[in-house]
C-alpha cells in the first residue's frame, strides 16, 4: 500500500496545505467514507455538510472554499484534477508483465513487443502488431495487420478488425468492437432475377484511433466505406456508443454514452454529446458544440453551439418551449375560453350593429 | 421429455382444474401453436378467441376467467406466474456438469467449486472464485480476484473485471460487461505542458451484483469511481443497458432494454424504467417509481411517482399535453384566426369611438 | 490487385461509357481522394464541385446526370449500386480457408464442413453445424445443436446460443448475440415464504435469422419464450440493436443502429427503422412503414405509413408540430397579449353597456 504525507501529495499535484503536512495518507474515499488516514474531495459546495461530518484526514478543496476550521485540507487550482492526480498516486494504472501466455493465439506473422503483455485466450492474427508496454486482456481479438501502440490497455473481448490501427495510451474498455462494417447498401431491384435486395457496398476502409483515447464498454467504431472512420486525439468515448463509418470525431470530443453518431458526420474539437444523443449522417459539428442527453441532431451546428431536443434547438429556446410544452392543456383550456369569449364579442357586436 | 398430468401440474403450481385431471401434457406452447399434448396460457381477454380456436389439451387461466365450455383449464390467482412455473416444470434449469474444460485458462490460484463447471476457452484470472453449481460459458473472462457465487449462469463472452463480485443465483446474459471502467476525467488545461487533456480519474472501485439478479446480453455495468455500483437483490436488467459508475439499483427494480443511468443516481426498490429511458446523474429515484419508454427524467422522483416524456413529467399531464402537441398546427391557426378577429374588432371600436 | 478497363467494369455492372473505355482502373476511392488509376461515384448533385475538382480517372453517375466536359463516366441506372458492385470487384468478399484451427474448441459431435474455416478460440459446441464455406472467427462461440449455413461470417467474439438457427450467406457482425434469453419475469408476491421476486419465465425458443441477414456489432436478437423469434430474408440489421423475444422482423427490412423492439412485435416486409427509434411490444407494423430516428412508436401502423416523434405521428404532421414547437413561447406571449385585449374590449364594453 503507498503512502503520502499532505506534504508530498501537495508538492506532486501543485496545491497549497492547510493543516499538518505531516500527516500521514494511505488512500482515497468519499467523504461519507474517509477515515483519518484518507484524503477526501469537496466536489461541491452542496456537499459541505458531508465535509461537516467527515471523518477524512484531509479534503482537497478549491483555492477560494470556505471550509470549516480545524480541518486539513489541500487547496488546489483545480480540486477535482488535484484529487484525480491524488487518486491515481494510490491507484497507479496497470502495469504489463512481459509475456505471451502460452494459451494465447499469436499468429507466427504478428509482432509483439518483448515489453507488451499477453493474456490467454487473446488472439493476435497474422500480420498484427502490438507496441511496447501495452496489454492484451483474455479474449481480445486482433485482427490481420491490426495495429496497437504503446501503453494501451486491451480490455477483455475486445475486437479490432483487420488493418485498423490504434494509437499510443489507447484504452480499449472490455467488448467495445473497432472495425465492424459500416452500414451500407444499395437497393437492387432485380437482385439478378431474384426480385429486390440489399446489395452489401464493400466496406473497405480502416479505423483510425489516435493517441489517449478510450473507448467504452461494448462501443462500435465502424470501419470506413473506402478512407478512414478516425477517433481523433484525446477524445473519450463511453459505454454502448455507435459511430458509424467515415464518421471523425475531433479531438478532445466527449461522447457519453448510448450516444450514436450516423455515418460521414464530422465533428469538431472538444464537442460534448451526452447521454443517448443522436446525430444524423453527414453533417458537420463545429468545436466546442454542446449536444444535450437524448437531443436529435438533424443539421449542421456551429462552433459553440449548445442544443437540446429532438429536433435539437438552441438550449435556452428549448428550454423556455418545453415549460410552455408542460403547460400546453392549460393554454389550449384558455385559448378556447378566449375563443368564446371572442364570439360573445362578435355577437353582441353584430347584435349591435 | 418430461410429461406431468393435468392434475399433478396444479398441485405443483397451486390452481385447480376444470375438466379432465386425468389429461397427460408434454409440453407448453402458445394458444395457436398448442397441441392437444400441450398446455397453454391465456394471457389476455383479447386473445379468447385464439383460445377458442386453440387445439390446446388445457390452458391456464385466472380463477375468474370467461372460458368456452367443455375446455380442460386449470385456473390460478396469477395465471402468468402459474404458467411460469408450469414452463419451468417442461423447462428445467441447465445444471453444471462439474467439471474444468482442459480447454479453458483457470490460473492456478483460482478457486473452482468442485460442482461448478468451466467451459472450454473460459478464463479464470488469479484469485478468482467460482462458486458451486455455477456454469461458466465458452469466452466468458473473470478477471483477478472476481467472485461468482452460486448457481450462477455465466453465459458467454461475458466479462467480470478484476475484484468485482457476483451473488448466488445471478443470470449473466452473453457478452454482458461487470465492472468496466466508470467514465471520469478531469479538465486539465496544462496537460503537463503539452496543452488541454482529459485527465483520467482512476476507476477504483468494483461492482456488486447481489442474489438473483439478471443482466442482459451486452449490457455494461462501470465499476464505482470509489466504493462500489451495486445491484440490489432481484433486480433484472434487460439488454443494451447501461448502468454508470457509483449508481445503485435498488432490489427488485426492473431496467428494460437500452435503459441508461448515469453516475451516482440511486434507484429505490421495485423502479420500473422502460425501454431506451434514460436517467441523468447524481438524482435518487423513489421506490416503484415507473419511467415510460424513452423518458429522459432529470431530477429526483418521488416513490411511486410515474413518469414519461423528455423532459419527464407526470406521465398523466404528458399524455394530455402531447395530445394538445398533436394539434398545435391546428391551434396555432386558431390562435392566428382569433388575433385577427380581435384586431378587427378593436379597429371597428377605434372607429366607433 | 485487381485492375479493369472502365469498359469491362460498365460490361460488368451494366452501364454505359463516355470517354475511353481503354482506361485501366485499379480501386476505387471518393471524388476527394481519387487519383487517375481510380474509378469514383457521384452520389448527389450536391458533390458537383467535387466532381469538377477531382482527379478520378473514371465516375461512375446516373444515367441522366449532366457532367462536366471531358470526363470519362460510366452511366448506370442506379449509379450507387453500379459503384457498390464495382466496389466489390475490387474488393471481393473473403473466401474461408478450409481448416479448423488446432486452438479452436470443437466438440466431437460438432459437423464443421469440410470448406468451412474455424478459427482460433472459437467454439462449436456438442451438435452445432457450421456450413460450407463458412468462415467462424476467434472468440465466435456456437452453442450445442446451433446450426449456421453456408457462405456466412460470424465475426470475433458473436455469441449463437443453443438451437438457434441461421441461414446462408448470414453476415454476423463482431460482438453480437443471438439467442439471449428473452425478458420475462412474472411477478410472484409470495416467493415461497422469503417475499416478493420476479419469477424468471423460461426462454425456451429460438432465433432464426434467415438467409442473406446481416446483424450488426454487438446487437442482440432474443430467442422467443416459446417458438421463434425470426429475422426475416435479406434483412439487414446495424448495431447495438435490441431485439426482443418473439419478434418478427419481415424480410428487407432495415434497422438502423441503437433500434429497439419489445417482445412480440411483428414487423412487415421492408420496413426501415432509423437511429434509435423504438417500438413497444405486441405491436404490428405494416409493409415498408417508415419510422424516423428517435421516434417512439406505441401502437400498430399501416402499411407504407410513414411517422416521426415520440409518440409517433404521421411524419408531415409531427414536422409541422415541432415547427410550431419551435415558437411555443411566442405563441404563448401572443396569446397573453389577446387575452390582455379581450379583457380590455370586455371591460370597456362592460362600460359601454
Amino acid at each position: 500500500v503507498p503512502a503520502f504525507t499532505l506534504a508530498e501529495l501537495a508538492r506532486r499535484v501543485g496545491g497549497e496545505v492547510e493543516g499538518d503536512g505531516a500527516l500521514r495518507l494511505e488512500g482515497v474515499a468519499p467523504l461519507e467514507d474517509a477515515g483519518p488516514a484518507e484524503i477526501s474531495f469537496l466536489a461541491n459546495k452542496k456537499y459541505r455538510r458531508a465535509f461537516e461530518a467527515s471523518r477524512a484526514g484531509a479534503v482537497v478543496v478549491e483555492r477560494d472554499a470556505d471550509v470549516p476550521p480545524g480541518r486539513a485540507v489541500l487547496r488546489a487550482e483545480s480540486a477535482y484534477l488535484a484529487f484525480a492526480k491524488i487518486s491515481t498516486l494510490f491507484h497507479p494504472p496497470r502495469e504489463a508483465l512481459p509475456e505471451v501466455s502460452p494459451l494465447a493465439a499469436v499468429h507466427p506473422t504478428a509482432t509483439v513487443d518483448p515489453s507488451a503483455q499477453v493474456m490467454p485466450l487473446a488472439s493476435i492474427a497474422a500480420g498484427a502488431r502490438v507496441g511496447a508496454r501495452t496489454i492484451v486482456f483474455p479474449g481480445a481479438q486482433l485482427g490481420e495487420d491490426a495495429r496497437v501502440g504503446e501503453d494501451c490497455l486491451v480490455y477483455q473481448n475486445v475486437v479490432v478488425r483487420e488493418r485498423c490501427v490504434v494509437g499510443d495510451r489507447v484504452i480499449l474498455q472490455p467488448g467495445c468492437v473497432v472495425g465492424s462494417d459500416g452500414f451500407g447498401f444499395a437497393l437492387d431491384m432485380e437482385g439478378e432475377g431474384k426480385g429486390p435486395r440489399h446489395y452489401k457496398v464493400p466496406q473497405a476502409g480502416i479505423v483510425v484511433i489516435e493517441d489517449d483515447v478510450e473507448v467504452g464498454a461494448n462501443s462500435c467504431v465502424d470501419r470506413a466505406t473506402l478512407g478512414v472512420t478516425r477517433i481523433g486525439r484525446g477524445a473519450k468515448i463511453d459505454n454502448l456508443v455507435q459511430i458509424a463509418h467515415n464518421v471523425e470525431v475531433g479531438p478532445l470530443s466527449i461522447l457519453a454514452s448510448q450516444v450514436g453518431i450516423a455515418g460521414s458526420t464530422k465533428l469538431g474539437m472538444g464537442v460534448v454529446a451526452w447521454g443517448q444523443a443522436g446525430i444524423v449522417g453527414h453533417v458537420t459539428i463545429g468545436d466546442r458544440a454542446t449536444i444535450n442527453a437524448q437531443a436529435g441532431v438533424g443539421h449542421d451546428l456551429e462552433p459553440g453551439a449548445r442544443v437540446a431536443g429532438s429536433p435539437a434547438t438552441p438550449d435556452v429556446a428549448w428550454a423556455r418551449n418545453t415549460a410552455v410544452f408542460n403547460r400546453l392543456t392549460e393554454m389550449r383550456r384558455e385559448l378556447r375560453e378566449l375563443r368564446a369569449e371572442v364570439a360573445r364579442l362578435r355577437e353582441k357586436e353584430g347584435k349591435g350593429s
